[in-house]
């Protein structure tokens, strides 16, 4: 365990500006962040001074305690329910600090998509004399701006993502299916270290590719598809993201107004992906383009979004809406192709890779060919 | 698009028993349990009476009006954030189900894992005029008795299971890795028809055997460590669960005890498993088991758990405390094998299959063999 006091020290710092007490984690990116390793159920509590407790299970105590290699780490062993146990943890913690009772001590929780709802319910219910908050004022600042090691990981998943691609692309041929695409992708990753995908594979054929969300169409691809992929490896946690647009043979005419307003789409939004940019003026420049080519009226707002160790990071304008209007920051890393430029009962297209944001624009992790035509 | 509108009649009957004006779907087992599929982002609204809504988002109307052979569901297509368009739906509902105001309106929503917790927060936030609640007390009585078609489904993933163990058998030998084992062990499985798997592959060796959640061991098999792996494939949304123990050669003393007792508490356990019983006293008789066999301070509680569309469905008593006191209905799917029995720091053993519960006892879905020891 490689225990980075580093970053837990920044998030306390933020903490008692923000007023926690003290933030609950129970996320594998939060306790991969803070603790450098990864845990089946990652428990840990981090208090808004003096050292953060891990919160080990029936049986997982002594190997918990092997694994750090000094006293900085308190481990807290659980043996009946864990929420009450954590319950119990707070209170101390509360009364250590020598907070007063009113107006409520604020505890913060992540709470995004990998946050069940039913723990946080729990968690309200057991704790009434708390006041649960999201975790993301606290954490945000800190995890959207990449170190170099962060950024090494990012760019080795998107190499993993790569030869994924390269795999989908031997396959796509008229007549095989989605499922085999996605099946062959996934395990050239996996052979090349990926740990899993963060999403589902998607590969979508035909009328398909409009779908904002997609997944394996049912019927093979035939000649005159279009064809998107969208790959998610991760490695030691951090996500990559590459999708890639085709086309089974040479695309008609509407194919390839879609395919070239992507293209002059792309390097627009890049350069504009500066300290101080929103999503909200990328998509203003994406829609500029389109409005250029007559297609503004099939625009989806969300261009990029960030990533990290979560799949969808701040920004996330698709998931929050305010995110639109978060201001971009050195070092932090984000999409540009999110968002589908669609022909609805046609078909769409998107390529989607992950940029770092520089004064200079979004700087690329590392270029993969955008090469739609595939002969047949 | 296969809408199950006897299971839809069914809900809404109960909706009614409980007192919910309606039920927001937002997961991809309920959607597929009532409409027969899968989508991206599944969402629909089930009234207490009329036709249930599917909400569509941009671009996706058309597919989705398309797939409904005929007009007893409702499309509803919201163009700006999700929430948002949803409460103004449930306002007219209240209103056309000529609820009054006050006692505020129940709404059943699933709050498990794939529930995120800024969803609900977010839902309560828009929605002071209406009370959120767990949609279990609606959904679970039906969905835990399975009829001829799920048992179908969910056998056949156990057969898929067992093609990734033997997969995994073929490959554990010294020197071999976890992670080449998960690899090999899900491409075998995504070949043969997964979709997916519902968890991560567990493969663990040697002390890591004791954890009650496995991850990827990072060091190779060795000569006389134990191996525990737990698959879990997915076919049209339907779990399985397979785990098995093996030694790298002759077990030593301790691993032939904690053998020779998971194989005995298993039929122990499987004889009990007949309407009426509860996990409460299952756990009981696979203790009695390891008291006779002086291992009783090794045992964990919670030797199974229901599960189909659902990974863990009710009862799941490592999650949810009082599920411990549910009685087992006829039909219901239930694993034995959940809880690993480990000498800490020393290793475990577990085989886990699913049953059907039975007046006769548990009946296995499919026979698997435990063999453990491997040759090397």
């Amino acid at each position: 365990m490689n225990v980075r006091y580093d970053r837990i020290a920044r998030v306390q710092a933020r903490m008692r500006e923000e007023g926690l007490v003290a933030i609950v984690v129970m996320n594998h990116d939060d306790y991969r962040y803070l603790f450098g390793t990864d845990r089946a159920q990652p428990r840990a509590l981090i208090p808004a001074s003096g050292p953060p407790e891990l919160i080990a299970f029936t049986g997982e105590e002594p190997e918990l305690r092997a694994s750090l290699r000094e006293g900085r780490v308190l481990v807290f062993g659980s043996i009946g329910g864990q929420i009450h146990d954590v319950v119990g943890r707070l209170r101390d913690i509360v009364a250590s600090l020598g907070v007063p009772p009113t107006p409520k001590p604020k505890v913060g929780m992540q709470m995004w998509f990998d946050t069940p709802a039913f723990l946080v319910d729990m968690f309200r219910r057991v704790n009434p004399e708390l006041e649960l908050v999201s975790s993301d004022p606290v954490m945000d600042p800190l995890r959207m701006v990449k170190d170099e090691g962060e950024l090494a990981l990012m760019t080795e998943a998107q190499r993993i993502a790569g030869i994924g691609m390269d795999r989908a692309c031997e396959l796509l041929r008229p007549g095989v299916t989605a499922r085999e695409v996605a099946t062959e992708a996934l395990y050239a990753m996996m052979r090349a270290g990926a740990e899993r995908t963060s999403t589902p594979i998607y590969v979508n054929f035909g009328v398909e590719t409009c779908m904002l969300h997609g997944r394996l169409s049912p019927r093979p691809l035939e000649r005159g598809d279009l064809a998107v992929i969208d790959l998610t490896p991760q490695v030691e946690g951090y996500c990559a993201n590459l999708a890639r647009t085709f086309v089974a043979g040479q695309p008609d005419e509407r194919q390839r107004d879609l395919l070239d307003a992507y293209a002059e789409l792309i390097p627009a939004v890049r350069e504009a992906m500066r300290p101080g940019a929103t999503v909200a003026a990328l998509d203003a420049i994406a829609g500029e383009v389109l409005r250029r080519r007559g297609l503004e009226a099939y625009q989806v707002n969300g261009i990029g979004h960030g990533l990290g160790l979560r799949f969808e990071e701040t920004p996330a304008s698709t998931i929050i809406a305010p995110h639109r209007n978060v201001p971009l920051r050195e070092g932090m890393t984000m999409t540009i192709g999110h968002t589908i430029l669609a022909i609805p009962g046609f078909g769409g297209v998107r390529h989607e890779d992950v940029y770092r944001v520089t004064p200079a624009g979004g700087e690329i992790l590392l270029p993969y060919p955008i090469d739609p035509v595939i002969a047949t």
